[in-house]
């Protein structure tokens, strides 16, 4: 059995920029050799998310309408009082959302779906490098 | 130390079918004769959930008007227009509710609440047989 | 490589009371002397829920509002029906909020942004003593 850490950072826009990462950690998972265990994937930061769902345009564009329904970007916040930042609903959109997925492995991949990916997004009202933590515990 | 992985599947109905999962999981970790450590409850696939809630009638017809509220089936998604297969309220549900939950487990059983069950929700527009991961790391 | 579960009870108010639990945790991870790992953190109950985001006045009324918003006191609930404790309110939230978070350490330290913080939340209608689960693997 052995734990390993590993992260990486990528580049994302703002206003609830979806970034693919399944690619990025089924690389790690792959140079790790391990075959039987879980992956944690976890985003570092108030105002990004991890999630999974069927990254293609369409569905993309549902997201970001779907965020916009239940905390709009135009809304007033209590928190952009706070620190005029104007970012309130990318906290309040994260915050719901979770920083943070596990997911097993077996023979040496991850269990997800065919159309199933990992999704790293940036809710934040400007472009932000984000670092994104990969643990695997397994054998 | 070990970490042990089994699967199970679920015959489920389309629109929202909620499946009380915990007699499931619980006996598969019964059988793993492991003590302490946790459990990671999976969904293959984008349109399927992993929650808890105290699993009654009454409260799951509320988790049913609550995900209509906030994704209706019969709103316009673009995903539709990618595939033309009508269940891109599905996929939105499914994405921010989520594919995984993970729990500890101490003396052989998990740390669950007395009304606290496990629910695997299949938002789809049709039938699906279900798999379900269950990832057990402990001792 | 090791397992550890501790816990500890937190007196809550009732009606979203958003309580801080980052030091109770930190303070768990440093006592284990473990270095590189995942820390689980779950709350036992129906109506309770565990995220990440700046524990600050301005956001946590901010997230409140959200709550109300998407899943509102007065609304009529199923559930209370059932059981006649008007407090289907919480249960919906709790369920889609969530009862679970995993977060990757390193260096004995867990991997939070500098604003991010580990908040547990009471959506119940009464005060609750609540017990939370921290489960830790790794070296």
């Amino acid at each position: 059995m052995k734990v390993i850490n590993e992260e990486f950072r990528v580049s994302t826009k703002g206003y609830c920029d979806l970034i693919n990462i399944t690619g990025h950690i089924s690389k790690i998972l792959s140079q790790s050799n391990l075959q039987r265990g879980i992956l944690t994937v976890f985003v570092v930061g108030s105002t990004g998310a991890i999630t999974t769902f069927e990254y293609e345009p369409g569905l993309n564009q549902d997201m970001k309408e779907f965020y916009e329904q239940i905390a709009p970007v135009k809304k007033r916040y209590h928190h952009d009082e706070t620190w005029g930042d104007a970012n309130g609903f990318s906290h309040v959109r994260a915050a719901f959302q979770g920083p943070s997925l596990t997911i097993p492995f077996d023979k040496g991949a991850l269990t997800l779906g065919t159309w199933q990916q990992v999704v790293l997004t940036n809710f934040d009202n400007q472009p932000r490098s984000r670092t994104v933590v990969v643990n695997m515990i397994g054998e």
